[in-house]
Order: structure tokens, then C-alpha cells, then sequence
């Protein structure tokens, strides 16, 4: 019969990360953009008596354990407070993307049943349109003090942050329970469909943010100084919030001002050594640096997810810029990191350009999740690096049932990503494609990401996308969408030329069609819905 | 009303980890110095399948989910093995301490209610002298092939390792069970009394492991190869057998060869860059390096831990061979490290023997351990750097209650260490002396470890030791204890007078005594109780 251990049994919670800070980095600091503009500086001391002090406030405004608290917010101290107020009160943070549809972000709100939400003035517009819409929404609190607080006309119960926790203690006797209890709530950007809830528990955040701490991958840990551009409102950014503070990590957060030229006077002025954000964020900050003949003093490492990092980008930065990339996957359904490829001393001996196309993989699971793939009739492929199948997960930190849903969002036990992917024989996973964009050709698949990737790698491609068409005779043939370089004059013949001299024969797509731009959702990614719809049916 | 969460529930469990390892490091290397000497080599997914073979070995021999399995062993490839194969079948792996006196082996193999014990060649003496003493013991199993497996007088059931996995599959389906379940055991070298079980759980180990695994603490990584010196046999190795193939680093282990010579050339053959053990190993290191004019070619890092690591051996490693040490400490009772020290960016700045100052401080408590010290009544005393109070310890890898005990091993909620520490207003913590050793004299305490440390220093002392003893004013006074370097001619008068330059005058100790040894117990500590039975009147 087994034997219970008999270890100290205490919950893993959120409520713990920040006293811990408070307790044994008391006197590190934590820099944050203000919405209007100036650096605002204190320590993660000073941040644990405000979060006590907001703890306070939302217990005074008649929220309990279970209550939700919405998000519409930048990366900034006052929504970091939120993080640790609201989660280790028992209650739910419920980050909103503001990149939804205002009719999603009515639809998530009000499922969700947000009593308060946190916005930033920049979203007061947002407010205005979906407040009415909202009816079980008792205040709407602006994250700043009284002075850059806006009216909102039509819209009576909003208050100023400052003026909110203004009056409270900085006392506050974290609440303990169980460690399975939902912590924060994100949803998913579904492009078809309402979007669907994910309601992390305590347990699943601590152990991701833990297992992110290590140096293989994200390394946190007192030396290091973190700038999380990876939004606080979409997928808890990464966990950053949690494991700099678990590590005693400076943390840099940096508003709203997204911009090349922004980040890279940020990272130099407060010594970033550690950078995290989507490829987007970097390509502006890679053209920004690079036009302006600009180098990086401090920053070492940059962690990248959300959509495959190109390989010219990887290259960039590690030849040029001297700062190593760093490459994960997740999706909301995995609260944050759930792979993540870095180079090992073995690749470190490898040429410049094969050490990038190890990183442009999304690497190998973190202790914690185990990833595998299959065929559509459910069987594991093998880990040959050829073989591609959707990416199935599971583990630790790891949806199980959406918000609300009856049913289990799983397959035998494990989640199924929608993503198709390959793993190699040393378990380095990489991304095709997503199971609902992959082409099947005459009884094979061709990646759109792959072909994406070769198109956009073309000097007068701005922008490329793929679809699969259906064809009468190969089920499916791939259709090519450019939105060129302004006052390029590529055409049709040379860039099917360029893909023909890239990628196997039978993948180069059937036409392509020239936009002024590609419809992109809440998340940054091109909706190839509207695509199908519009071109889907061309050679039938 | 709380919300539970909705995410998988998958419990962290041992047999987790070495799949991991398999899955995502299959490739990265475990290297194992034999008993009889060579060296042994292989991966971790030879690791995982060799673990699988002896699991069901061990339920091919009758074992299941609660039994126990002892070791007496020192850090080897088919010792790991085990550390998987029973855990992770649900059993209790009960590593003993060889160094413990024969008659404390035999009460804690019997208390512990092992069925089977392991062990290696060289420990067969002591098997020998125990064996008739262990009459629940089915299988003495000596971990190493047929040849290498020696005869043991009068005791029948000696089986060889090799002989009794050859027969058993690769293929083990690990039992799923609750995270809470004990894994594994180990005992204090308590030296009054009987030894006390710690039974560590799944969960605790997992905790730990990951814990220590950050870059502020062991800092483990593919990037890495790491060498435990610190035992297997005690403490898990501070858990590093668990850590390395969570995160893929390789491991090195080196057998029975602990001298500055072999450590030295595995060290450099096996470009090992972290070393883990007590202090007095690296002192012989040290000697060992210097007196032949060697450096570290790969080194970078030595963590240490078990008792204070000198200054003048951190400034050696620091200064003169490159290589920064990294102080933590932990005790039976806590699984593994607790709290650990590393210097930050700024203590970079400082002048070397600042940095060597703070390195001797026992660092910071890793996030899941909470900190404090308390007064004789209980009050928590403050972080000033200055009062001196029992060490207080709560957490996710703290003992609550000792093997088979029906009490809690707790004072309201904590641990009490039996360690006097400060705690710095940064949050550092360091051990100034055992409650049990420290000295009151005229209402102040005296620190025996400081006095220790401060004659250790002397050029003419090999070995130091102070006890308090009565004293008819003063309460307590205290005595020093000295053992002579070979060849050195100090004395009484010259050993004070050095003393007297470098503590308070009321520290100086009253009297010294001069001995050709000093009392050693099981884990390398000198047993003052030995010396207060003989000496403890003195000045009474």
C-alpha cells in the first residue's frame, strides 16, 4: 500500500510569489510606462503593499472569492498589482484583449460576469461603446491617478485607481486555499465562433511560471532585468509577472509605447538583458535599430512566440545585433510557455545559419508537459522530423474544459493544439501549420507556413499568405497572397519563380493574387478565414 | 465562492521526470565512475530504459506500492537508476548513510522495514557485520555486474544488480498515484538519540528540484554538465539526480572517488562546469589543485552547502582558479536546499572580499520556503543583519512530522531548525551556530561557529572546535579545541592573542585544549556532545 509522504502540505498561490519578492528582493525594482507617458519606478516591496492595498479596495467594493475582475490594460505596474490583488484574493483576473471586436469584448465580459474593469485611458473609447452593453459591470476603474483619469460620456461609475486603493491599508491576510482554484481567465481570439474562456487554476500558473524560470529557458533570476512586450492582456504575458518576482528579477514593463524606437531607448536607459514579445514587436525594433545604425548595451536575449520568428529575423539579431533569440510555443489553452527551443553547447559548434534554423524550431517541452503527434486517425507519428501530425499536449499547466462548457476540451486525455507539426529524433518540435490551413495535395500536405515564410523572405514581399483551394483533381492547390514592399512592381512570374527555385515542385501555388493588405485579428495573425472566403472557392 | 479551475490535473511525480528525460534529452549523457573504477557512460534514455528494467526487477521480486528499498551506495549510474525505478513504481527509496555507526544502520534499516537493500562492493564489510541483524531483508543487491559482485560471508542473499534486471523488459507502465505519496526516505544522524526518518513525497522532490534548478540557485541547464559530490546516500544529492534530467544537463557521477586527484581529473575529462558538495571536499580539491599548479579548464561554478564554507576558501576558488561558489543551505529535514546564495549585479561592483563576504552568507530562501527567526518565546525577531534567533522554515519541502512519529516535528506552523541565524535587511540569512552549541555568557550569545571559523583561519590549525561550558559568573564560557597542522608548534598563549586581535574581548574563549583528533559523526560534522561529556565541567 502506498505511504502518504509527510511533508508540509501548503497551497501553491499566487498571493505567495509576491510576498516572496516582498520578503527576499524587497529592494529590487520594478520600472513601468504610465499610460501618459513618464517612467514610474519602485520595488517589488512597494508592489506587494499596493497589491495589499488593492486587495483591500476590491474587498471594500463587495467582491469575494470567485468574483471576476476584467482587464483592459497595457503592461504597467498598477495592472501587475491587479495580477497579484485580484488572483490572491480568490478571485478571477479576467484579461481582456482590446484587439477583440467590441461585440467580443461585450460577449467575453458579460460571460465572464466581470463585476469591475480595469482599463487604461487609452481604452476609454473602448469603454464607451461596450459599457452599456455590460450591465453587471458595478465600476470601471481607470489605471491611473485622478488627474489622468478621463470622463467617459455616458458612463458614470468610473474611478481613478489611485483614488480607489487611496484610503486602504497596506495590510491584507492572503486568503489560502486550495491550489486548484481558477486564478485568471483569458480567452481564446476564435475566428469563428464566440471566443471560449480558459480559467487557469493557481497550481497551473505557479508551475508554469516556475518551469519558465529556468535557464533553458526564459533564465530568470536576480541578474537579469526582464522587459515583458508579450501583452499582460493576452496569455498572463508568458507568466513574466509571476517568475520575476518567484526569482527576484527586475521587471521592466513598458505601457503602451510598442514602437522601435520606444523599446530600444527603454532597453538601453533601464539595462534590459532579457526582452519577450511576438516577431512583430522585433522586426520594428530590428528596422528601427538597424536604420538608425543603433546597437543593444545590455540585452543578451530575446524570447519570442505567438507565430513562427523568420529565419532572416533570427539571423539579424544574433549575427548583427549580437543578441541571441530564444524561441517558444504556447497558446492560451497553455497559459503560457509550453515548448521552447534554445541552442545547446552541441549546436553552439554548428555554422551561423544551421544554429538559426535550430531556433527557428519551437523546441522541446518543458519538464511539465508532454507533446506528441498524430495522424487523423489519432495514432503517434514518430519523432523523425518528417512526419507531420497535430500537435497534441498535455500536462501541468494545460486547459482541460473551457469556461462554462460541459464538455472536456480533450482527446483521450490530451489537448489538441489545431496546430500541425513535426518532432525530431532529438524532440525538437516545429510548427507546419495550423490543421485548418494546411493544403492537402493530392494525398500530401503542403505547409502554408512554410511557403509563407519563403514568399515573405523575398526582398519586395511585405506581407504573404496561403490558402488551400479546393481543385477538382488534387483535392486541394495552394493560392498565394503578396502585399508588396510600397513602390515595389513584383509580379506573378518572379515570385513563382523565386518559390520554384525554394520549395519541392509540386508545392508552388497554383496563382497568386496581389492585395493592398491582409485582414489581421486581435492576436497580430492573418484571419485566413475571410481569405477562404472570399478566394476559397477559385478552382473549382 | 471559489472557483475551481479548469485545468488538467495531472500529478507531479518522479517517474515524470526520468520520461522527460527520455522523450526530450534521450540524446545527453549520464557518465558514472564504477565502484571497481572505470568509467561508465550512457544516456538518459538508456537511463529511463534501465529504470524500467529495474522496476520491474523490484515487481518481479515480490515489492509493491509502499515497500521499501534501502541503498548504501555511493553516487553511481545503477544508484540513479533506483532513485526512478522505486519511487516511481510507488516505493519508498531509503537512502542510508554509510558513514553512520553500524548499529544505527541496522535501527534504520529495521525501522525503515526495507525488503530489499542495495549496495556497493566496497560497503560489503559492512553489510557483512549488519545482515544477520536485518532479518526482513530478502535481497542484498550489490549494484554492479556478476564479476564485480563479491561473496559475503554468512550471508546467502547476495544477488548482482546485472543478474537481476538482465532478465526484465524495457517497457514498465509507471503507476499514476497522488503526488503526496512518500518516495523517499532518509534519516538525521541525530547524536543523541535515534535517527529520525524524513519520508520526502513525490511532490516535495518535484518542488525542489525544479526550485533549485533556476538560475539564482543551481542554475541547471543542457548547457551544463553538473557533478553532485554531495551523496546520494544522504540528503537526495540535494536533488540534483532529479534536476539534471528535468531540465537536460548532463551528469556527471563520481563513485567512490572523492579525493582532490580524482575529482580534479574528472572535472577536466568530462569538462564538468558545476560541482555540488560540502566544504571539506573542496578544501582537499583545493590543496590538491594548487599543490600541482593545476586550474579548471570548464568550471565555472561550485555550490556548497552542509556546513559554512570558510572565507579563505571562497576567495581561493573565487580569486585564484576563476571558479564563483554559490552557498546554500538545507537539512534532512528539508529535502534539499532551502535557501541560497548567488551574487546580483550589484554585489558585482562590490571589492572581492566584499563578494566573499556575502557568498558566505547562506543566501536567500528559495521561493515555496518562507524564512524567519524567533526569540526563545517565539517572537519573530527582525531582518536587521544584527539579533541572532532560531531558524524558522515553512514550505513545499519542509518536514511536517518525522517517520512513523505521531507528533508534528512543528511549532506553530514552522520548523524550528536548531540553527541560530541573522537575517539581512536584503533578505540574507546566515547560520551563526547550532542552538544547541551556541554560547550564553553573561546574557549575550557567544557564536561557536564564528570562534571556529576565526582560529580555523590561524596558519598552525588544521582542525577547531568551541564548546560552551559552565561557568559559576558568566553562565557559560566558552572552550576552544584545536588540532595542530602536522609539524606545528602552537600554543595556548599565541592562538588567544590571535584570537584577541580579531573577535570581542568577551569572545575570547577562557581555555584551550590541544588534541591529536577531533570526534567526526556520520555526515562529516564534529560531534561537540562527545567533547562536552568529557570537558563540559570544566569551570564549573
Amino acid at each position: 500500500m502506498l505511504q502518504p509522504g509527510l511533508m508540509m502540505d501548503r497551497p501553491l498561490l499566487i498571493s505567495a510569489i509576491i510576498e516572496h519578492a516582498a520578503a527576499q528582493y524587497a529592494h529590487v525594482d520594478v520600472v513601468s510606462r504610465e499610460t501618459h507617458g513618464p517612467l514610474f519606478r519602485y520595488t517589488w516591496s512597494e508592489c506587494a503593499v499596493r497589491s495589499r492595498r488593492f486587495a483591500n479596495a476590491l474587498a471594500g467594493l463587495g467582491l469575494g472569492p470567485g468574483s471576476a475582475v476584467g482587464s483592459i490594460a497595457w503592461n504597467n505596474h498598477r495592472h501587475l498589482e491587479a495580477y497579484f490583488a485580484v488572483s490572491g484574493s480568490g478571485m478571477v483576473m479576467h484579461t481582456c484583449n482590446p484587439r477583440l471586436q467590441p461585440q467580443q469584448l461585450i460577449y467575453i465580459i458579460n460571460h465572464a460576469e466581470d463585476q469591475v474593469v480595469l482599463f487604461d485611458a487609452t481604452f476609454a473609447p473602448l469603454v464607451k461603446g461596450i459599457a452599456a452593453h455590460c450591465p453587471q459591470v458595478k465600476h470601471w476603474v481607470c489605471l491611473a491617478d485622478a488627474e489622468n483619469t478621463p470622463a467617459i460620456e455616458g458612463v458614470a461609475n468610473v474611478v481613478a485607481y489611485e483614488d480607489l486603493i487611496a484610503p486602504h491599508g497596506d495590510a491584507f491576510e492572503w486568503p489560502e486555499f486550495d491550489e486548484r482554484t481558477g486564478a485568471a481567465l483569458c480567452y481564446t481570439s476564435g475566428t469563428t465562433g464566440n471566443p471560449k474562456g480558459v480559467l487557469y487554476s493557481h497550481r497551473s500558473m505557479v508551475l508554469n511560471a516556475l518551469s519558465g524560470a529556468v535557464p533553458g529557458v526564459m533564465g530568470l533570476s536576480p541578474s537579469e532585468t526582464v522587459l515583458p512586450v508579450v501583452p499582460m492582456f493576452h496569455i498572463n504575458a508568458w507568466c513574466i509577472p509571476y517568475g520575476a518576482p518567484m526569482v527576484g528579477a527586475r521587471l521592466v514593463l513598458p505601457g503602451p509605447k510598442l514602437d522601435g524606437a520606444s523599446l530600444h531607448a527603454l532597453f538601453e536607459s533601464e539595462k534590459v538583458t532579457v526582452g519577450a514579445g511576438v516577431p512583430t514587436i522585433w522586426l520594428g525594433l530590428a528596422q528601427y535599430v538597424e536604420q538608425n545604425g543603433l546597437r543593444f548595451s545590455t540585452l543578451k536575449r530575446l524570447l519570442t512566440g505567438g507565430t513562427a520568428m523568420p529565419l532572416a529575423l533570427i539571423a539579424k539579431f544574433a549575427d548583427d545585433f549580437g543578441v541571441e533569440v530564444g524561441h517558444g510555443w504556447g497558446m492560451t489553452e497553455t497559459t503560457a510557455v509550453a515548448t521552447f527551443g534554445a541552442l545547446t553547447p552541441a549546436d553552439r559548434e554548428k555554422p551561423a545559419a544551421e544554429q538559426h534554423a535550430v531556433i527557428a524550431r519551437q523546441g522541446k517541452s518543458l519538464h511539465g508537459v508532454d507533446i506528441k503527434i498524430v495522424d487523423e486517425a489519432g495514432a503517434t507519428l514518430p519523432r523523425d522530423g518528417v512526419a507531420q501530425g497535430e500537435l497534441m499536449v498535455r500536462g501541468h499547466w494545460i486547459v482541460d474544459r473551457y469556461y462554462k462548457a460541459t464538455e472536456s476540451a480533450l482527446r483521450d486525455g490530451w489537448f489538441p493544439t489545431g496546430d500541425i507539426a513535426t518532432i525530431d529524433p532529438d524532440g525538437r518540435m516545429q510548427i507546419r501549420d495550423r490543421t485548418k490551413d494546411v493544403i492537402k495535395s493530392g494525398g500530401e500536405w503542403i505547409s502554408s507556413i512554410d511557403l509563407e515564410n519563403t514568399a515573405i523572405a523575398h526582398p519586395a514581399v511585405a506581407m504573404a499568405a496561403v490558402i488551400g483551394v479546393r481543385h477538382p483533381k488534387w483535392d486541394e492547390r495552394p493560392l498565394l497572397f503578396i502585399v508588396r514592399k510600397p513602390g515595389q512592381a513584383l509580379e506573378k512570374d518572379e515570385i513563382l519563380a523565386y518559390l520554384r527555385e525554394r520549395v519541392a515542385s509540386w508545392w508552388v501555388p497554383d496563382d497568386v493574387v496581389f492585395l493592398e493588405s491582409l485582414p489581421v485579428g486581435g492576436t497580430g495573425k492573418v484571419q485566413k478565414t475571410h481569405l477562404r472566403e472570399t478566394y476559397g472557392g477559385l478552382f473549382t
